[in-house]
């Protein structure tokens, strides 16, 4: 079945995004205030347990079933020398992923999730986007649909990742079309490229930006002309999410972009996503900052993949059990304060 | 068998400080360079598998078998009106963690450690501090090795925590009488007083500095004078731990304060320390900043009993499980950059 079946339909989609459920929320916050802790002490262990209920639609919410999705898809724009990897990279990456020796594998397995990994046509490169559109409407509305299509309907928690030599050049551009600022607000050095390499993406990404000046700024336009393949299945994947109304833990910079083009059309689809950390990369903070997302870790990550998120989620898990398991004043009988 | 029959036992120990492997150290640090990932890109997950390798002797450091220990205490200086809950509760959560229904229990259990719980004479609180020393030579002595002995050899990790109605005021006057500062620069809120409560507490703390300000300043005088029993014990399982070359997870403000006055003696002390938290209590940031730690979260908690400490742990797993599960660029086949 596929998510969104024409443009209209995403786009429709994303006008109308689904609330949590208030009374769940309302009876969650009760219930922290009737645990055996002074009231507000578990600090934002306390919120995730409510943001959860309100999602779930229950005071107690649980999580069963988590899943890490990462999505892999390369990017034409290489041919700049944005990356200090080489595009063959990216297989090679998913090749690791499949045999469990990348980072995420260890850190999915550490934190309960189980991994799901895309590989969104490797060997079609998006095209150079400074001088094309990214992708066609096609391509593009079949990487939303493949992104959609790992929300099961009964996960709890959806991580999202991603994976792609020379995709910093692309959140960053992506950011700069959806909320302004220059191209060296948002270029970072990605995996490792130094300052000269940063003036130079920066630099692309400014030509992009003119090249695309008079296109319209849809949401789903910018995904398409300056994004990616595996940016724009997140973005399927978080709208897809918000539908079924299961929370999502975004991982770094490249994770967070793909949110903005939606954000800046709709700026409540942040609402059921939760930033896992605050990567090392310089645009994250500005980004999350404009999402009004705080991130829970900021542990000088900058390695995507879903790895961040991976980490985070576990500081969930601790949040839902506190809020599940502890007992009441009444139960304890403990004394409440003087 | 007593860790430090006597007071000189302690502070010769305190003054003599075992150091990480250097040679173990420098192998995970070659091997986080050979991992299939940028230089650098997991951040303070690297220099925590770098910080265990040193303390196990190991390149590839694991945890096998981890504790979190949570002693409690009851305080005379609470007879100033210091906090917002009546001494009883000491022991009604101390009753809540045999029980399983305090936050410890699921956080613990969530971050797979073993829980041990310590009630240090409940029904003999310290004498009030700022007319007395808290507690006698051997009181305090005893409470020390009560501390070390939850220290088995084999733990590869030890969480540390505490309870005990008042402590924060001890806590503060620790921190003031090792390390300077006026009482309003240590002095917080707690479990939730108000304005005119920590003024209160901040002239108590002021009045036990000046009533203690002739006595020795030694790691053991200071603890004896201005802590308590639970936080004595947390000083003395974090030195044993140091023999044992047992990393040390902190928690927050009033477990940390458990070190200032070893910190004061020998800075060195706080070196197989790992920060869990910063706390929403103003004093812990400042503390940290003292002691050279960088914490790990700051989710806004202000629990104590642990509970930072334990979610803690579960980045402690992650980083470990990436360091040590995670292929080489060899191993996998992937170029390294370019």
């Amino acid at each position: 079945m596929t998510s969104f079946p024409s443009v209209q339909a995403f786009e429709a989609a994303l006008a109308d995004l689904r609330e949590p459920e208030p009374h769940a929320e309302a009876d969650a916050r009760t219930r922290q205030g009737e645990l055996t802790k002074p009231a507000g002490s578990l600090g934002r262990l306390e919120e995730l347990a409510i943001f959860f209920a309100g999602w779930q639609g229950k005071a107690r919410p649980k999580i069963t079933r988590a899943r890490a999705a990462i999505f892999a898809g390369n990017h034409g724009v290489t041919v700049h020398g944005v990356s200090a990897f080489p595009p063959s990279v990216t297989a090679q990456m998913v090749a690791n992923f499949a045999n469990g020796g990348a980072a995420i594998n260890a850190l999915s397995d550490a934190a309960g999730l189980e991994l799901a990994v895309v590989a969104l046509d490797l060997d079609r490169p998006t095209a150079d986007f400074t001088v094309d559109a990214a992708m066609s409407e096609g391509d593009c509305l079949d990487a939303l649909n493949r992104g959609a299509a790992v929300v099961d309907a009964d996960l709890d928690l959806l991580a999202l990742g991603e994976m792609g030599i020379g995709n910093s050049t692309a959140a960053a551009a992506l950011c700069a079309r959806s909320f302004g600022g220059s191209a060296a607000d948002w270029a970072g050095p990605g995996t490792g490229i130094d300052g000269h390499g940063v003036a130079r993406k920066a630099a692309v990404i400014d030509q992009a930006i003119a090249f695309h000046a008079d296109a319209p700024r849809t949401a789903f336009e910018t995904l398409r002309r300056v994004g990616g393949r595996e940016i724009a299945a997140i973005a399927g994947a978080i709208l897809r999410a918000r539908q079924l109304g299961i929370p999502v833990l975004l991982d770094g910079f490249i994770c967070t972009s793909a949110i903005a083009p939606l954000a800046a059309e709709n700026p409540a689809i942040a609402g059921h996503c939760i930033a896992g950390h605050c990567s090392a990369e310089p645009g994250h903070r500005r980004l999350l900052g404009q999402l009004g997302l705080v991130p829970l870790l900021a542990l000088e990550m900058r390695l995507g993949e879903g790895s961040g998120a991976a980490v985070a989620a576990n500081i969930i898990r601790s949040a839902l059990a506190a809020h599940d398991r502890m007992a009441t004043f009444a139960e304890a009988a403990v004394s409440a304060s003087l």
